[in-house]
């Protein structure tokens, strides 16, 4: 079902009142009765309210499907009928709503070991969309991924090069950025749990990287190497020009029982304080005061806008803030971030609002929470008398779209 | 005095402005001159300008008082006498304020050793009124409380079990807590440093409670304990329905002069970071997903709200977040918790208001401060079009009654 | 240039953005090319929006120049003669703006070594003004200072006392701190990296001093130095009546391309977390109850404000806060401020406003800001009736100037 199942907004707020994952079919590849489910949702909604789900849902139900009336148990199966109909005609297919919302590009996030061959059609199709990978290359660069040393095996198979060994490592990454940049990638993204920077000399790299590949290596260790290819990354975003990423400080699998029944990225991810200040010295001090790099940082730890985030983004040429993510992706946590960053950062250090859903439908409404919340800040700001009403309009506009297409090189 | 000595908001704050202790007669069981303190306070009112503390004195000066010139040195004397002579009327014994109030459930807390005579008087005076006992085992679960080994003792004696071996200590706490829940209660608290939990297995709990017991253990081993008991009394809550209540993250008597000469709880309590995201791992790992468990979880470390505790309670079948607590039990504080915890745990993963004042004529105050806050949060939901208005009332009531009933089990 | 090369707010956004330190003749001690620096900065202008600095330029630009039209490229050279010309006159002499600005007190920063022959010329001449200076002997308290033991060595030749010895050392430094109090001197101030203080007797304090001047302490040494170098202070200022300003939390020199090429304070200085709560408790052990010593405290870590500053202002006599500071002095920082710790340290353990300017032009802005600012709390709360107006409009007068003067005992 295109409402629940993907959305781990939605079945993390259901199961944490009781509701188990079976009951919601997660895990299943081919549901067994969506409508119950569905009605199950249906019979929850209130547990969304205050939530920016429920606003995002609401916009959803409204604007594409025509339904007004508050979903609820008794108009489930009307709300489930209504939907399965529109969404079978051609109105609903995704290149249509792609048109429909008024879509520039949108970007996957791909690994290493993916053959982007979806990506190759698309592009060969003759279709007008723009649809980019992104270079995710965790699963290839945190030894804490299951099976590590086989995927290092399989990206020295897919660019011809010695990856059990540094240099070959580093050449193999080389090649693979550049098969996504032929497909039209312009950023890297990086899911770390700190954001941990390391600036090893080559020998010292190079011994770790032997290490990590020996499968010997602690906790330390691990990290020490992820640190250290977030610098590696860098360096090569200087040489390619891909924008880099960084989203650091998330706890995965933070239940066991949970992972172990329904693995990876089921709902059981929780923040954890990030430093950035400490974290990201060894990275800024090596490639920091160049303008040509970009790296856009994220955060889940809302204490480091003001007191971390905006001073380093309002010093280094090289930093830009991604909008708040994830559970700060709401009304309140967006007014937070512009309140906390733009009087230090200012508006231009701060790339425009860009979100990272799985759920398509929830795109526009995604989007147009976010525009009204900066312009309520501009708003204010005018009303103030701290901005001029024509800075205002140039801003929403920046805001919107001038910043994020420089940002990221669109 | 009513006012001043049972109340360390007051008296903190008069001390923190240089009043001595002593002329404000902390640690006098019979006070000598209540008058001079009186009118010493008085004559300091205008110190708590902008504090919670003021709106609730201010309310029970004009509620029951009908006292409704600012209190200042000029009018204390006039106020002392209205005071007193209203004190000493029937109307102001405590269970004709009890029904006044529209109170329909009080609870203490209360330690295992306690003979809870008083509670078995209440129940058998015939009285309607409902007091029932928390279950507050701090006194015999952290070995930094002075005499502890003694203790353990008495919980032995009292309950007839070998309480100095570790099976028989838990065997004594599974007896104590049926003796409370025979009072009423239906909850436990536990004042914790921090929220650090552990899930030891039984031979390594045991060779550690000998170790506690021995007085040899160290600090770490300490808090290692603390931790494993948090573990085991939720194992008890998920066999005997108690719902358990954690108050972390107090430095205690961090005024060491003042401790030594005023003992605990006297104001020298000051908030630390407190982490939950691995604190409470070994303990959510552990009964986490049991929906039939309610953990109520509280801070005084607002950064957590949205990083951690939102998080948390979004997903754990367990956990509730109980309201702001003691330094943010005020108006700003319960706005800064609704807005940043209702975005990604929603309202009904919070239990509603409940407070925790020692100063009996408070609560009608805190109540109302925290039932006007919530409606102001719900009416901007409702004008920015993000809840319907008859959900805003259903809410008005669930956060003031239902979901507090529902939570405790009442 | 007087508006961008001295203000580290101004050459740091534009640095972000990619303008280059030399372009902006950084470092130059005179200016090669001011009018193309001035030219450079009015066209990068908008980066200012949103930001204080965009306000306090403003507010010189319009009530001290006159000039009202928004600041960009086409307009540079207009405001650049404009500025000249009247920088030029009388009227905008330091004393006559002095006069204009209305100031009643400035104070400097001054080292112990430093000769302060500035300060008596002032005195000598006549002029009415009310220049003093402040206490910072950091240079001669923390031994990363680059030349601490040349340093120290000449400290002893000024004061005549044998400064190689621990005993020698502190009177010393008593000597200087009366040096700077025959010449109006009030307060002492104390930027370290962390809040941490000690308590160490004698003999070990003689030994750690030993051991920092011969060059072998490591950092745990150092920073154990400086620790118990803040209690020292203190207890100093118990003795002459000093007040105590402790500005803790800042990573200095964060960029080091940056400061090899350019010195100590050219903006690269970023904020880290800091904790006050066990960090102090050493020193607060020793003085805190002594209500004859004031201490203010300042934080760039706003998480600290409710947690940890509110707390222990609240309850300690000698411990007062000061307003925010730095990157937190902005109309959002400075409500967050008021939001976050009156509701637990009330208005009187707070001084009020005073800002660490280095730019002479800013400080009416500064000021305006921050009346309109807490003049709109005030406001909040008579509209919420949880102040009386005459209330706030005593208090509005207490948080400009009387709290100010009473806590640095002006």
């Amino acid at each position: 079902m295109l409402f629940v199942q993907p959305d781990h907004y939605v079945y993390r707020m259901l199961y944490s009142q009781g509701i188990s994952m079976e009951a919601l079919e997660i895990g299943h590849s081919e549901m067994e009765n969506p409508r119950a489910v569905w009605r199950l949702f249906a019979s929850h909604y209130h547990l969304f309210r205050g939530t920016p789900t429920r606003m995002w849902l609401d916009y959803a139900f409204q604007e594409l499907f025509g339904l007004y009336d508050r979903l609820n148990e008794r108009n489930a199966d009307a709300y489930y009928d209504r939907i399965s109909e529109l969404l079978a005609t051609d109105g609903f297919r995704p290149r249509a709503l792609y048109d429909r919302f008024g879509i520039e590009v949108l970007a996957t996030t791909d690994s290493p070991l993916d053959s982007l061959d979806d990506h190759a059609a698309i592009r060969s199709s003759g279709w007008s969309g723009r649809i980019v990978p992104t270079f995710r290359p965790d699963p290839v660069v945190d030894p804490e991924f299951h099976g590590f040393s086989d995927r290092i095996q399989a990206l020295g198979e897919m660019t011809g090069e010695d990856s059990t060994r540094w240099p070959g490592y580093l050449a193999a990454l080389r090649k693979s950025r550049e098969r996504f940049r032929a497909l039209g990638c312009t950023a890297t993204d990086h899911g770390h749990p700190t954001a941990q920077t390391a600036d090893l000399n080559d020998q010292e790299a190079s011994a770790l990287f032997d290490s990590i590949l020996s499968g010997q290596a602690d906790h330390a260790q691990q990290e020490l190497f992820r640190a250290q290819m977030l610098t590696e990354m860098a360096k090569m975003s200087l040489e390619d020009g891909l924008v880099m990423q960084i989203h650091p400080g998330s706890v995965r699998n933070h239940n066991h029982r949970v992972f172990e029944r329904f693995g990876r990225d089921t709902g059981a991810d929780i923040p954890q304080q990030t430093n950035y200040v400490d974290a990201l010295r060894p990275l800024l001090n090596r490639v920091g005061n160049e303008p040509a790099l970009t790296i856009i940082l994220f955060t889940l730890d809302e204490s480091t806008y003001s007191r971390e985030l905006a001073p380093l983004a309002g010093h280094y040429p090289c930093l830009r803030l991604g909008p708040p993510w994830w559970f700060h992706d709401s009304p309140e946590g967006m007014m937070r971030f512009r309140e906390q960053v733009t009087e230090t950062a200012g508006f231009y250090n701060i790339v425009g609002f860009n979100d990272d859903t799985r759920a398509f439908l929830s795109i526009p409404a995604r989007h147009d929470v976010a525009r009204r919340i900066d312009c309520s800040f501009l708003a204010r700001l005018v009303a103030e008398h701290r901005l001029d009403e024509e800075e205002a309009y140039e801003l929403a506009r920046e805001l919107t779209t001038g910043l994020v297409k420089r940002a990221y090189r669109l």
